[in-house]
């Protein structure tokens, strides 16, 4: 039995300050959020990044959590913040929670979605009843050796909250409800699952990553060209042939390769992804049959 | 005679992207941007800030044109940068030039506006000449002890180029391209001036600076509210009677004291302000008739 039903993390990223700052609020009026009976916790991810306004101060928190860097000793900011949480709110932590919830915000027109890493049956049982209950998008993080090491894989069921668009260092009362709809939408499918009458949805729409693509760079690494301004905006919209996908500075399109048919674009130039040589990724849309029995995965995390 | 006839500056702050990779583009490509007969010369203004892709090091580059501090030795890296500018471009200068043209952005959902700081005759002449050509709004800021140093005072005739809503950190093709055609109507606009064809439109319209609000804020100078969603990217759009201003973190409406009837906001939730507690900064949209001599001072200065 956990300590906690779920762990609440905002803040994972320094410059994302809308999640933190509705914690905060929440911290101050208890009856902000409805937390549907459930025991939570909530803390903020790196608070040294938030002090100083950055998405981090030495690497990535929300890459930091691969079993190789967990496993070692020391290390910088990140890995040790990563091992503190993990050994104090992990499944074999001193506090430990059964579900993570991990609040971000993005640069890119994507709107509130739930973000899965991999497919674990009780992420996707939870993630299938809030896009029941909220209409949200999930995108289905996976097979992508250059992203790896997210917060939410290290629990036995965790989510990403993604809401945009919004700059970094802005808040933003849309962001802010936005976040708060989300959170209370998972708190109250969590309670659904625990309380035993729930069913799951038969279908789930999913947006499975494929990759991503880059602008095109030049020497020195600058780019030679930009999203297209046609593209700017478009996350979740399907490509089409033909699409225009990247700009230069003199308003022509660049001839660039066509991206498959029916591909689905998402965190379109997203702020942070610039260093990771991310211009978009790509996903395909799929709806998977829900499979009764992964609802009991979740359901004995709760027990 | 001035060395050259205008200084254009992009990357006053290091993490406003766009005009330093317009600028860049332009050095590789020397017909990107039309100059009209005009001799340029172009720079990144706080090269050590956009290389931390931080708005400024030590102080705001864009407050540090302060007599007080120019006229001190030594300082910040900001204090001792606008030395540098002034002394190798300004009007008594190595290489002077006679016209100043910064390149800013907004996270504000501004548009493409330019900003005058003052009333100077040279300026709203300009500033007149691209409102005619291109039809952008001209923010007069003015008698505002807050806010002092701007760059632009210390030309002769200066202006400020601000385009949004853009994240802070972020390439946007949109961006680029307001950014190149507000430049080039500047250089049109100032070729015309020193061919003597041109006259000056009858009428200005201005948006001058009434002052800034703050969100409503607590102990420790958080936040309690932000700007409601129903403002939120209605810069320019002038305040009804009962306009909602602020919204708390449960969605509801906070009691503000009403905006003047008609006064206007603009740079609403810019990102940079809230450390300065500007959540928008309101204006008064004026109709002013040119007086024809204005022009000569322009002209005066590019013969």
């Amino acid at each position: 039995m956990a300590a906690s039903d779920v762990l609440v993390v905002a803040g994972t990223h320094g410059n994302e300050l809308n999640a933190p700052w509705l914690l905060e609020q929440w911290n101050r009026q208890p009856d902000l959020i409805n937390s549907a009976g459930l025991s939570i916790q909530r803390l903020v991810g790196n608070p040294q990044a938030k002090a100083a306004m950055r998405r981090y101060v030495d690497r990535d928190l929300n890459r930091s959590f691969r079993v190789d860097l967990l496993e070692q000793s020391g290390g910088d900011l990140e890995m040790r913040r990563a091992r503190e949480l993990l050994g104090r709110y992990g499944p074999r932590g001193d506090e430990p929670c059964s579900v993570v919830l991990d609040l971000h915000s993005t640069t890119a027109a994507m709107g509130c979605s739930l973000v899965l890493y991999g497919r674990r049956p009780a992420d996707l049982a939870l993630a299938a009843l809030v896009q029941s209950a909220l209409g949200l998008p999930i995108y289905l993080h996976e097979s992508d050796s250059a992203q790896t090491g997210f917060l939410v894989e290290r629990w036995p069921c965790g989510l990403v909250v993604e809401v945009g668009p919004v700059p970094q260092g802005v808040l933003e009362a849309r962001i802010v409800r936005q976040t708060r709809l989300a959170i209370e939408a998972c708190f109250e499918a969590l309670a659904s699952v625990r309380s035993g009458v729930v069913r799951l949805p038969r279908q789930v729409v999913v947006h499975r990553h494929l990759g991503s693509c880059d602008v095109p760079r030049g020497e020195s690494d600058q780019p030679q060209a930009l999203v297209h301004q046609r593209l700017q905006g478009r996350d979740w919209v399907p490509f089409k042939p033909l699409d225009a996908i990247f700009e230069a500075a003199d308003g022509s399109t660049v001839e660039t390769p066509q991206m498959e048919h029916q591909s689905i674009p998402v965190f379109i130039n997203e702020a942070a992804y610039a260093e990771k040589h991310i211009a978009f990724s790509l996903t395909r849309r799929e709806v998977w049959t829900m499979e009764p029995q992964w609802l009991d995965h979740l359901s004995e995390l709760l027990s």
